[in-house]
C-alpha cells in the first residue's frame, strides 16, 4: 500500500527494486562521455533496418532482451510491459509489445514517459498486481525530428536553445528481489504551462514543471536526508539553469546536487546546443550514469525527474502554448 | 492488494466504485439510438472552437467538469487524472490536464485507452495510492480522420468494412464511496497480431485480441456466474462476428450476451458502415447504455472489453501489420 508523505510524495511500502536493466544507443551517443555505460550501440541510425522507425523499435527490442538476459529472466515472468516513445501512436513500443505475451499498457508523457512508467510499474508491484514489470522508453533522432520538426535530410539550422533528440532506448525490469537499486519514493507530476510557445526551447518551457515537482519533493521530505543527486531528464543547459533559479527563489539551493540527463549524454564539442532530450535520453542516462554510481555507493539517493513537453505540431500550429509535466522517482542504493 | 484469479484475471480487494461520470457527444451521435443517455451534445463538430482539435479538447473538459459536478466533487479531490485520445501526442487530454492541479498520467492504447485507464485507476485506488481518480477518453471524427486517414472535406468514399470514428468524450471518477457501479475485476490485454494490414478493416484486425481477452476471462472465472453483457469497444459489425466465431471455436457460445459499443452508438440508417469506433466511443456507450441498466439492475455484471489497434499511418506505410489489444473491466451493480 502506498502512503503519502506530505502533500504529493508517495512512499512505497513494499521493497521494489530495479532487478535488471539495459540501454542501447546510437553512434553519436556512443561517441559521448557515457559510452562505457551503455550495453549496446547501433553502428548507424538504421542498423540494417529499412526505416528509422523500425530501427527505433529494434533498439527497444534489444534493450528489453538484454535487460531480461542480464536479470536471468524469461520474458514469461513479466506481469506487465509498460512503455512509450515519441512516435505518433507510440509504435516503437507497441511493436515491441507484439513480441511479448505479457499484458501491455501504453503510455504517453513525451520525455517524461520513462519516469511515468517507473512510477506506474512501482505502483502495480506495490499494489500486489505484479511481481515483475518491464518499463521501456526510446527515442530516435531521425524518426522524431522528421515527425515533430523537419526531416533531417533538409539540414535545417537548429537554434542554440534547441535540444538534440537522443537516439537511445532503455529497458528496466522492476521486481521484488533484492538488488542494489531500490525504488523508495515518487512524486507524480502535474501539468504546468507558463505560457511559453517556442517549440525550439522546450527546456525553458519544462523548467517550471520540473521545479514544481522538485520543490514538492523537498518540502514533503524536509526532515529526510537530501538526495545526493537530483537529475532532470531533460531540461538541457538553458532549462536546467532556469529550474535552479526557480528553486532558489523558493529557498532551495540545490545547484551542488543538480544535474541533467541531456547535459550528461553529450560533450559540448558534440554540438547539440542546449543538450540532449527524447524519451530515451533519461532511460539511457539512468542506466549509464546513475545506477553504476548507486551500485558502488558513490551515490546513495537519486531523485530522477522525468520532464515532458506535452505539445504536438498541431497544437503549436494552432497557436497553443506548451503544457509541461515532471514526474519524480527516488532510487536509493541498498 | 490485487489478487489473481486463474491465469490473467485480477480481483480487486478494495471496494472500487464509479463515483460519477459524464458523456459528451457530437450531433451525429446525438441523432443515434442512445441520445437520451448522454449528458451533453455539441451543436456541430466545432461548437464555437477554431479547430476540431480544440473542439475535442472542449468535449473532454465539459465531460470532466460534468462528472465532477454530478458527483458533487471539487477538482482538488482528484489524486490522479488519467486519460488519452487518438490525436498525436494525445493533446485533447494533455490540454485538459492543464486545467487541473492533480498529477497527470497520459495513456495511449488507441480505442482501448479508456479501458486501460479504468484498469490503472482501479489499481491506483486498490493499491492505496488514490482516493479519487478521473479517467478521460475522447475522439472526434474530423480531427482523427484527417490525421489518420483523409481530411473529411475530401469526401473520400469509405469502404463497407470501415468504422466511423465517433465524436464523443467520457469522464469517469473512480472512488471508494459506495455507488451503484462497482469495478470488481479486470483482465489486462496482451498484444495479438494475426497479420492483418488493412487499416480500413480494423474490427477484423482487433477481433482476435478481443477473443483472447474474453476467453481468458471466461476460463479464469468459469466457476462464477457469467456476465449478463460482454461488450466490446469497438469491433463493429464485422469484427464482432469474427470475435463471436473465434470464441465459439474455443467452446464459448456468448452470442446471447454479446454486444459492441460501435454497433450500439448508431442506427444502421446512419450510414456508418461497420459501426462506430474511437477512444471516446466506449467511454460514451458505457455511460449512456451500460451504467443506466446496471443502475436499475436490468444488468448485473458487465464485461467491458476495450479494443485497440496499435498501428500508425507510418507503420502502415512501412508495410507493417496491425498489433491489437483488448483490456477487460468487470463492472457489477451493487
Amino acid at each position: 500500500m502506498g502512503t503519502k508523505i506530505g502533500q504529493r510524495t508517495y512512499q512505497f511500502s513494499e521493497d521494489i527494486y530495479i532487478h535488471s536493466y539495459a540501454t542501447v544507443v546510437g553512434r553519436k551517443e556512443y561517441s559521448g562521455p557515457l559510452a562505457a555505460g551503455f550495453d549496446y550501440h547501433f553502428a548507424d541510425n538504421l542498423h540494417g533496418e529499412a526505416s528509422w522507425e523500425k530501427a527505433e523499435q529494434k533498439m527497444q527490442q534489444y534493450a528489453l532482451e538484454l535487460a531480461l538476459s542480464k536479470g536471468s529472466l524469461d520474458p514469461s515472468v513479466l506481469d506487465f510491459f509498460l512503455g512509450g516513445d515519441l512516435l505518433n501512436q507510440i509504435i516503437a513500443t507497441t511493436f515491441t509489445a507484439r513480441n511479448l505475451t505479457s499484458p501491455f499498457l501504453g503510455l504517453y508523457g513525451a520525455c517524461s514517459t520513462f519516469a511515468e512508467g517507473l512510477f506506474l510499474a512501482a505502483c502495480l508491484i506495490d499494489g500486489g498486481f505484479a511481481q515483475y514489470t518491464a518499463v521501456n522508453a526510446s527515442s530516435h533522432h531521425d524518426s522524431v525530428e522528421r515527425q515533430l520538426r523537419y526531416p533531417t535530410e533538409m539540414g535545417v539550422q537548429r537554434l542554440m536553445t534547441a535540444q538534440w533528440t537522443a537516439t537511445a532506448a532503455g529497458s528496466y525490469i522492476l521486481g521484488r528481489q533484492t538488488s542494489p537499486f531500490r525504488i523508495t519514493q515518487a512524486v507524480p507530476g502535474r501539468v504546468v504551462d507558463m505560457g511559453i510557445s517556442d517549440n525550439n526551447d522546450m527546456g525553458s518551457a519544462m523548467a517550471p514543471a520540473a521545479a514544481d515537482t522538485i520543490a514538492a519533493y523537498l518540502t514533503d521530505t524536509k526532515d529526510e536526508k537530501l538526495p545526493d543527486l537530483i537529475i532532470t531528464g531533460d531540461l538541457g543547459v538553458l532549462g536546467g539553469q532556469i529550474c535552479l533559479k526557480l528553486l532558489l527563489n523558493q529557498g532551495w539551493d540545490v545547484k551542488n546536487i543538480y544535474n541533467d540527463c541531456g547535459i550528461l549524454l553529450y560533450t559540448t564539442e558534440q554540438d547539440t546546443h542546449s543538450g540532449g532530450s527524447g524519451s530515451g535520453c533519461s532511460a539511457a542516462v539512468l542506466g549509464a550514469y546513475c545506477l553504476p554510481r548507486l551500485e558502488v555507493k558513490q551515490l546513495n539517493k537519486v531523485l530522477l525527474v522525468g520532464t515532458g513537453a506535452l505539445l504536438s505540431p498541431a497544437s503549436t500550429q494552432q497557436g497553443e502554448t506548451i503544457p509541461c509535466i515532471a514526474h519524480g522517482i527516488v532510487i536509493e542504493s541498498r
